[in-house]
C-alpha cells in the first residue's frame, strides 16, 4: 500500500509533518533518505543505517541498470532482498544520471540514448524502460524519467527541456499503471529551470496527469542558494497539498529546514555521506574537519553528548588517526555520524512542527550555528 | 595478570589446548589473532570482531610508534581505550616491520636505525625503546627486538643478526623488568634463519634469559612450506612445555594444523584480511574467488550454513557486486567472512585437540579441501 498523511502542519509557515504508508513500513516526514547509489549506502551496513534512524533510502537506477543489471536483481525479487534492507526504497528514474554522467546522451521524442560511463556500450532508456527497470528493482516509490538540463539553461532550451518531460511523465504513468504488481507510488518531477512561469506551468500538467506524489527536479544544480528557494517557493505551493513533496539532490540542513518552511517532505542528499568520506563532519556547532591537526590528542567524542555509534566509542584522536591513515573503519565511523545528525536533525523539524513551535526551532538553529 | 595453562593435549602428536590468561581475558589457544596494524583490522569494527570469534588482536609497534604516536595512544592509557577494544592485544617489536618497509634499516649494536616510510623521517629504536613504546601502547603481550634477515641468508649473516637478537632479548626482558606496570607478558623471539642447529642454539639462549613466552620469528619469509615447517619441528620441542607459543605471521590453514601438530599455540597473519579486500575468500570447500563471474546471479550464501554475517544475510551475487563496484562494504563483508572462518577453524582445531581427535580431524580437512 502507498498512503500520504499531513498530521500537523506548522501554523507560522507551511512546513508540515506527515507519515508515509508503504508496502515496507511507515515513514515519518519531513524525512532525509540517505543515498544508496549502488545498491549500498557507501561503507554503511543495513543495520547501522537502522540505528543511525534511517527509514527509507533512495538507489539509483542508472548505476543499477548498468551494474549488476535487472537481471540479476530480479533473481532476488527486487532490491530489498539484494541489498538486505527491509524497509522503503526510493529509486530515481535514471534521468539525471545519463545527464551527468553518462556519454553522449541524446534526448529523442522516445527516450534518451547514452553510453555507460563504465564500458562506453550503448543504451535506450525510455519512459516505459524506466518504470520496468524500476518495478524489477521493487522501489516503493519510483520515479518518471525527466529531461534534464544544464545550469544555466535558456529558456528556450528549458521550455524543450520540461515539455519533454511532461510527455514522458504521461508515457510513464501509463506504463507504471499497465505494470503494477505491488502497492508502490509513481512520482511526478517538476521541471521548469530557473523559470517561475516554466516551474508554475510544469507542476500544473503534471497534477492534471495525477500522480501519488510530485518531486521538484532541477534544483541544486549550481544556482545560488537564494535561486534554489525562490524556484521551490513558486513551486511547492502549487502542488497538491495532500500529497508527498520531495526535493531532489538538496542538501545543506540550512536549505533543508527553509525548503521544510516552503512545505516539502523528502530530502536526500549525498552531502552527509560523501563530505564524511572527506572527512567533513557536520555537528550540531558546525562542521568539523576531522584532518585538522587540533583533533590530534584530543579524547572528547566528535560531538559530545551525540548518541550515535561513532560518537559514543570513539574519540576525535581516533578518528582522525583513522582519516590520516585511510584505514577503511575511517569512512564507516564518519558516515555513521553524519547520517544521524542529518536525521537527527530531521526529527527535531518534525517534532517542532507537532508542537508549532517550527519558528523558534528555525531560529535555534541558526543562532546555534553562529555560535 | 598473565598465565598460561595446557588443558589438553593430543597423543598422537605435539598438538596442544591451553588457556592464556591476561589481564583483558582468557584466551583459549590454539588461536588465530586477525592483525590490526594501524590501530584497527582493515574495515572491522570491534564488535564484528568479537561477534566473528575473535578474542585477541595484533598490533603494529612500528606502525603505531609512527603514527599517531606514543604521545596520542598516552593519553588513553594505551591502544585498547583508544581504538574500542577491551580484548588482549598482543603487539610486536617494530623490528621486522623496520626491516620490511622502513627506508635504510641500520642495525647497531645500540639498536636499528631507520627512516619513515610514511616522511622519511629518522628514527632510532633500542630495546628499552620498544618496550616503552609497547608499554604505551599497553599491549598484554608485548614482543622482543629482533635482528630480521633476508631469507635466504648466508650462515654467517644469520648468525650475527642471531647474536644481536640474544642481546636485545637479555636487554627487553631487563627494560620490561623495571619498567613493568601491569601484569603484562614479555615474549622472546627464536631466529635462526633455515639452520636447525642455529635455531636450536637460538631458543636455548633464550630459555636462559627466561620469558612468560615464546614466539618462532623468520618463517614465512619466502621459503617453501616444507622448510618453514622443519624450522618449526626444530624449534618448537626445545621450548619449554608450559609456556605459550606463537608462531609470527603464518599463514595458511593447512600451515596451521601442521604448526599445532607441532605443538604451537598462537598465530597471526594478515592472509584472511588482506585477501578478503583482494576478494579472495575462504570456505571449507576452498577458496572462492568472488569476482568470478558464474556468481553473478548465484542467490547462495557465500558458504551455505556458515554462521557469520555475511554469510547469514548475503548472496554470492551480492558480495560479487559490491566487489566489482569496489564498494567499501565488499571490503568489510569479505572481512568477516574470512576472518569468522579462520577462527571457526582454530576453535574445531581445539575441540578435536580435547577430544585427542586431532589426527582425523587433520586428515578430515586435507579430505575436504579434495573435494
Amino acid at each position: 500500500m502507498f498512503d500520504f498523511k499531513v498530521i500537523a502542519e506548522s501554523e507560522t509557515s507551511q512546513a508540515r509533518a506527515g507519515l508515509l504508508q508503504t508496502t515496507h513500513g511507515v515513514v515519518e516526514t519531513p524525512v532525509f533518505m540517505p543515498v544508496g547509489t549502488r545498491g549500498s549506502v557507501k561503507s554503511v551496513s543495513p543495520e547501522e543505517l537502522l540505528a543511525a534512524g534511517a527509514r527509507i533510502i533512495l538507489g539509483n537506477t542508472y548505476h543499477l541498470y548498468l551494474r549488476p543489471g535487472c537481471e540479476v536483481i530480479r533473481r532476488f525479487a527486487g532490491l530489498h532482498r539484494f541489498m538486505h534492507w527491509d524497509g522503503p526504497i526510493l529509486t530515481d528514474s535514471g534521468g539525471f544520471q545519463v545527464f551527468s554522467l553518462a556519454k553522449l546522451a541524446k534526448v529523442s521524442d522516445e527516450g534518451v540514448t547514452f553510453q555507460s560511463h563504465l564500458d562506453g556500450s550503448s543504451h535506450l532508456l525510455t519512459p516505459s524502460k524506466v518504470i520496468d527497470i524500476q518495478n524489477c528493482l521493487g522501489a516503493d516509490i519510483m520515479m518518471c524519467l525527466d529531461d534534464c538540463i544544464q545550469y544555466p539553461a535558456s529558456r528556450e532550451d528549458t521550455m524543450a527541456a520540461l515539455e519533454m518531460t511532461i510527455k514522458w511523465a504521461d508515457e510513464c504513468k501509463q506504463a507504471w499503471q499497465e505494470t503494477r504488481k505491488a502497492d508502490n507510488a509513481l512520482f511526478g518531477i517538476v521541471q521548469g529551470g530557473m523559470f517561475k512561469d516554466l516551474r508554475e506551468q510544469s507542476a500544473e500538467a503534471l497534477m492534471k496527469i495525477d500522480f501519488p506524489g510530485y518531486a521538484v527536479g532541477g534544483l541544486s544544480v549550481g544556482e545560488p542558494a537564494d535561486l534554489m528557494l525562490e524556484m521551490a517557493d513558486c513551486t511547492l505551493p502549487n502542488l497538491p497539498k495532500t500529497k508527498p513533496r520531495y526535493i531532489m539532490g538538496v542538501g545543506t540542513l540550512g536549505n533543508i529546514i527553509e525548503l521544510v518552511a516552503l512545505g516539502a517532505d523528502m530530502f536526500d542528499c549525498v552531502l552527509p555521506t560523501r563530505n564524511a568520506r572527506n572527512g567533513q563532519m557536520f555537528t550540531q556547532h558546525g562542521t568539523v574537519n576531522i584532518s585538522n591537526a587540533q583533533y590530534k590528542e584530543d579524547p572528547e567524542p566528535l560531538e559530545p553528548g551525540c548518541e550515535c555509534y561513532t560518537c559514543r566509542h570513539y574519540s576525535r584522536a581516533y578518528l582522525r588517526h583513522l582519516y590520516m591513515a585511510r584505514e577503511l573503519l575511517s569512512y564507516r565511523l564518519n558516515t555513521i555520524h553524519n547520517i544521524h545528525h542529518f536525521i537527527r536533525f530531521m526529527k527535531q523539524v518534525r517534532k517542532a512542527i507537532v508542537a508549532d513551535e517550527f519558528e523558534s526551532f528555525r531560529k535555534n538553529f541558526y543562532r546555534k550555528l553562529e555560535n
